[in-house]
């Protein structure tokens, strides 16, 4: 026999709610809003879990073995009774998390474990002090997520159908407003603001299965050059207003992410000109979307054609276009692979990727155009739909 | 001087999404769906973030000092270059998260760090190489979020005026419903289902500032005994609906969390006795809750009384009150106190927790009934207020 050391097989682990770790959902497929223990076994998932869950994980999700955490700990305190016959310990304590994982680890024969970076810190030490192998990954615990399947991109289409859902309602309050006093607009005689016209996406989202968890952008004028801001108070005639719409689909965990640039009224050249350039910017980007591209290339088509228009960009002072050209969409609204300036992976195919190019300077306001597209071997197939429509009249 | 090791004073470190760790949000009270970095020192609140988040994090959100990454990676670049002066390397590598906690640490004189046991193992490994001083601590890392200001408790309350007026809109359409084949209901021409009620909830919640950002629960008959089960296909007449409503303040981040038993038509007895029985140990529960008695009294008030009107509980098979009595409510769903039948800390004042007791058996169905209440000195006040219908004609 050879004396070389086998390498180990490490099978990952998590522990974490699905409904706050991607990862987890991905990994399990179903939702929780408390933390449980998965982990993989020879291409098997197993979840461990309290009664409160265990008939629902046994129903929904994609487990193969769902341990209820009772039993287990009935298993490694009948293991002990067996070591020590007779001797009857007087505190029975119950078998804790980690004690729960290493049992685990030998009753399926694991060599050891792969956790992610975001496992969390307490656990990993506990499992260290009880010899459980674990190491922490370097980069994704789970790479094979940023190429998704067919049926993860029917259901990424509908969450962009429920972001273009929001959209649609945006432009029909502001097609429907009028001018007031001030250039203020008014919508069945009240003053639209950012978070009226928030209300009105959130519930037209919904109609399509969408949950905007996240605070989605109304921001108008100077408000969206600092550009996560939600944005807040009236909304003017002939000021750019960035759309910003991102929800959940509930019932599967899939976020859209939709960005459109409206403006009711009428608009200044320095500000049509700026629209279009971001929108060229946009379609040259996806233009240069295709397999096998280094993540930086679609990026660079952006930037050097920003640069050419005459827009220049300082990330120090965040004007210009400061912020990155994409970033891939899932279970986690920000995943891989990351489009901007930082070196990583080579698109492949089946990325569902965000396309937003943005531009923004105090004084004339911000202008993002995103759509999410999925990367082919020849190219990308938009699968958000929605008007780009700009001057709202 | 003396030779005694000084103990270290530590600082809280946190790297989370406010949107996913409640005690970052706790901590900030800034909204980011990305990560970042935020610290204590000597009271004051430190964040670290990007030219994308900066200006907003200066201007929402509760620090003291906001720090630019880049700014920060200068400082440290400039700093080596001073120690090796002349030395040009060739790979000016920009510092790590790790390299700059470190930096700062030394910038701000931090003796060391402590981490919430969540905090992500990826990073703790990486400080623990960078030679900074970290320490998970053993329970919680902000133990005074479990008592709320009166400020949080305005905003939890505000948390439950959105979740009443989900319970209204379901109180709504069950009461103008009309019994239709098969026991099933008909509002509006159309069969009544969870999923139109947890729309109509939805829609509810969002007019109140609310959204149900965790799937909120309408579970008739036997899956209410799933006591997570969301609950799905048509409602029909006489039997037992689980509303379970727990919206988030999309403005402010706390949840609200309040279950309602319904039935359409006529109770039987046996439905009837349950609901009662589960509304007298709601009650009993209310009246037991104080400040400085132990977070498994009214636990035990509630589960003598179901024991003595003869409601059995089996935990193995999910039968009967097979949950715990509340828990805390805040930035989280679920966070400290717990109470049930494992010991923690005693109720102190400013504590707001969840009372829902609850019955469930197969055949049967479920009964729960859910308030939050705020532990005083003397008792408790409840900051849920919805009517108690349960028979609807």
């Amino acid at each position: 026999m050879s004396k070389k050391k086998k390498k180990r097989s490490l099978e990952p682990l998590l522990f974490a709610s699905p409904d706050s770790e991607g990862n987890m959902q991905w990994f399990t497929r179903f939702h929780a809003c408390d933390p449980f223990l998965a982990f993989g076994c020879e291409g098997k998932r197993i979840g461990l879990t309290h009664i409160l869950e265990y008939g629902r994980m046994k129903k929904e999700g994609r487990f193969n073995i769902v341990e209820l955490i009772t039993d287990v700990q009935d298993e490694i305190s009948s293991g002990k009774k067996r070591k020590k016959k007779g001797k009857k310990s007087k505190k029975s304590k119950r078998p804790e998390m980690a004690a729960i994982i290493g049992h685990l680890q030998k009753k399926y024969k694991i060599d050891g474990f792969k956790v992610g970076r975001n496992f969390p810190a307490g656990l990993l030490l506990e499992l260290k002090a009880a010899k459980v192998h674990v190491e922490v990954v370097k980069g994704k615990l789970f790479p094979e997520r940023a190429v998704k399947t067919r049926a993860e991109i029917k259901m990424l289409t509908d969450a962009n159908t429920s972001a273009a859902a929001g959209h649609a309602a945006v432009r029909r309050i502001l097609r429907a407003s009028e001018i007031g006093r001030g250039g203020v607009l008014k919508y069945e005689g009240k003053t639209v603001t950012s978070e009226s016209l928030r209300h009105a996406v959130n519930i037209a989202c919904l109609e399509k299965g969408g949950v905007n968890n996240l605070t989605c952008i109304v921001a108008p004028g100077d408000q969206a050059v600092d550009c996560h801001c939600v944005g807040s108070g009236p909304i003017k005639a002939n000021e750019l207003i960035v759309v910003d719409i991102f929800p959940r689909i509930a019932a599967t965990g899939y976020y859209g992410d939709m960005t459109r640039t409206y403006l009711k009224g009428k608009a200044s050249p320095e500000q049509r000109k700026l629209y279009n350039t971001v929108k060229k910017g946009h379609a040259m980007a996806i233009a240069a979307v295709k397999a096998g591209i280094s993540n930086r290339a679609p990026y660079k088509v952006v930037t050097d054609y920003f640069e050419e228009q005459g827009y220049e960009t300082d990330r120090e002072k965040g004007t210009g276009f400061f912020h990155g050209l994409g970033h891939g969409v899932g279970y986690d609204i920000h995943e891989a692979p990351n489009l901007g300036s930082r070196k990583g992976d080579k698109l492949q195919s089946g990325n569902v990727i965000t396309i937003e190019p943005g531009l923004y300077y105090p004084g004339l306001g911000g202008v993002r155009v995103e759509d999410v597209v999925v990367v082919t071997a020849r190219g990308c197939n938009l699968i958000s739909k929605s008007p780009y429509s700009f001057q709202i009249p």
